[in-house]
């Protein structure tokens, strides 16, 4: 298990980023990478593209943060955020193209690659669906053991990567609603995600410090993590990173990459 | 300076493979990659997808094939054939990009990466265009610098490559004509694409065990290569390479990987 | 109701066409073409590039065939065979953009689009998902009402073009099984695709004949088909087609095009 | 010759509009399009997906704007700003799609698609290259010879297209300097591209009301338009419509539609 000392109180802060295209710009890397510990950076299927790949790796090296590859479907149009029925074996090989991708960027840039986390769609589908969460396990097992997944405790995701020995870190996010049994919320429902930051972070640090949640019905949900997620694709994501890094501060809590926090699996 | 022993006499046999992509087949890699020693694989740009690439990646292990990424220019429609008009950083990037993706197969298979050989339109370009030149060896140099560059002699790609330290694999083809100046005669000339494999074996014979070429106008042309290229986009293809390895056969020469005959260039 | 006098005994014959893509080349429309009364031309997004668009509108004006788009998911790695997930919205302008593009190279070349066909996934999820369904229902009557929608029989593609007071051409399939509802028996289950010709050619001949088909437990379903699809992926589909011929021919059957065969819905 | 009465003095204000793409937004539009009379809507190639030209189409519609096809290189990443080598049926058949495509659009809104603008590399390309310039006319004069081609004066775009018997509108841009010879100066040339919308606003004046401009040498040089490009890709677009407007109005220069300004070139 990957079970982290409660005194030790220290945890990763991440967000997705480099997912601008060409001549199109998004996100807001510039102001709130600084504002993290990690870094899920795309790799061209759903967002990015080698130069923005390149200056985003470098982005993350100077500021010292750990990185990740953020492979997506192969859906630029959907950015990632439409299901596409694939089989294991595409997964698996689509996660392995672009792993090598980014990996290529950190090579040339003295870096290591630490982790992986699916986007979008594919993190969602993972998360419920046996074969492509084992896809994506296979493809990171079938590269380097010590790559961490990251995803959403106790989901099929968890399960695969587990099952493949591979290090796990969990994610918790701070601005939407958990169901009782853990699961997020749907976005659909109103009022699930939330638009004050202050709520934002006070539900990040309890994750933190107390390792529970409130769910929607108002019952406390156990909730460990190693990662919090900040969501980089909202104007105000430096605000909420800000308002969340007030408390962890005020509270004592270090900030440590995933590969600080998460013990490695295997003997060495 | 690349200089192979005259005495030793021997040569790797090369092709493009790996250029399917989904489910449109094409080439011939099952007849062909046996009868080669090294294999240059499409990365996904102008051909080729994850699944592809595993595959024959795969194939190229269980042949003992030396591997290469063959990078192209971003142009599925046009198969990388066609120029596409970039900045050096550009093509550094995107060759960067290519040749991490096909690293990853080759990791995952265990085997290791030797070469990189531009495709098409980019090979072409790099051949007399200084800056693309420089975009494909700066990025294959800020990745490893074992890794050989193959190219034509003589050229704008030959000359940086060796400015930036890398090794270098000169090419000749066997089914083209040359110019009196060592360049190719361009294929809108009738009669510069050999139809026969006799006369295409015999002057890639004479390339190995001479070191020259007859040019278009009767002269011969000096012409030093550590790899034939067979053209693997034509159906006969495994005619043609039959041919020529009966030639080899019978002239004592040996089959060599590229790793095996280009030296090392720097110290270790 | 798109009722078919029986005494007329005529019937369209149809397959998709024009998949090839860039160097990439698929089917056999030269052989298959000159064997239908239809075709469902691919119109870039899961196969084809506006080359073969031009190319296969010019073939199929010259055998005077009937031209209907082939609309398919944006999906060229997958060819359209995978279901992407996608809002109603998106389905119906994505439908539009193909149609529109496929009807100028109709209109340059003087014939008139007749009819459209969604393609693979696209058309196995409208035949089952009513939004889906709905999109591209809506897309093709936002832009002509007497274009013709290709679909299986009480599906909810047929509803719902039906509801939008768009024509139907209801289609049969030769070489596949059918369930005891009318719907087709999963290519996953072993013999519910025909290798044999004649055994393909008699369910179409019934089909057209007797408007029934025998399903899988030994009944008579009643089918009633304006159009007999023949798979044009198999390289034996030639062959398929003429066994077909040979019955239709012996049997005094017609050949009609959609557009004579199915009557126009709205009095003009 | 598509001589305009200087008498009337009557100008078209156009701009590229609707090259946003999936969740990438670029541009002003909201702002923008209503300031002018003409719009130039990508058509998915360098930019736009089929919802983006949905709704732009629909905006131009209801701002009474005239409607243009904006087709570039097949380049997303590029943005088409980058080359592509073509070959004159290639570009002829990707015009042809293009226009298609957004045709569709139009005619589900019931709008008469007005004008092609080429878009930047292809227009580029098209200023001082035959072939493209003629695949350019030879598409449009296929599909619709009431197509106005809209270009700079003196390029082989305009010539090819006049020999098409096309109807061509010529451009002037407001924020560029021009060469002696009417051609615009390099980009790369620091200060050819003004700053103050003042500035730029007086030039295009210039071009209206007397057919001239002040060259880089400071020489006037003749150049007579029928419209004013406003630069769209900058953020201070809307301040340059604006200024340029204050100008127009001061002038008594009234705002025309391409298609009330430009001749139609046969008897119909």
């Amino acid at each position: 298990m990957n079970r982290r000392s409660t005194v030790e109180r220290a945890i990763d802060l991440s967000a997705d980023c480099g997912e601008s295209f060409g001549s199109y710009k998004t996100g807001n890397d510039d102001a709130l990478l600084p504002l993290l510990t990690s870094a899920h950076i795309a790799c061209g299927f759903h967002a990015s593209d080698p130069m923005v790949m390149d200056r985003t790796v470098r982005m993350c090296k100077e500021l010292g943060l750990g990185i990740g590859a953020h492979p997506g479907f192969r859906d630029l149009v959907g950015f990632g955020r439409r299901v596409i029925e694939m089989t294991r074996e595409e997964v698996e090989h689509d996660v392995v193209y672009q792993i090598g991708a980014l990996n290529a960027f950190c090579k040339r840039h003295g870096v290591t690659l630490g982790h992986v986390k699916p986007h979008g769609a594919l993190y969602n589908t993972a998360a419920v669906n046996a074969e492509v969460a084992a896809g994506i396990a296979q493809g990171i097992a079938s590269l380097e053991m010590d790559l961490i997944v990251v995803c959403q405790p106790g989901t099929a995701m968890d399960k695969r990567a587990r099952e493949h020995g591979l290090r796990v870190a969990r994610e918790g996010f701070m601005d939407r609603k958990y169901n009782p049994d853990g699961t997020l919320a749907s976005r659909r429902i109103p009022g699930t995600v939330y638009d004050d930051p202050k709520v934002a972070a006070e539900q990040a640090m309890r994750m933190v410090t107390e390792s529970k949640v409130r769910a929607m019905d108002g019952t406390d949900v156990p909730l460990e993590v190693e990662t919090v997620c900040v969501h980089s694709d909202t104007p105000r994501s430096v605000e909420f990173a800000r308002e969340l890094r007030k408390l962890l501060d005020a509270g004592g809590v270090r900030y440590r990459k995933l590969t600080e926090l998460v013990p490695a699996v295997r003997p060495r």
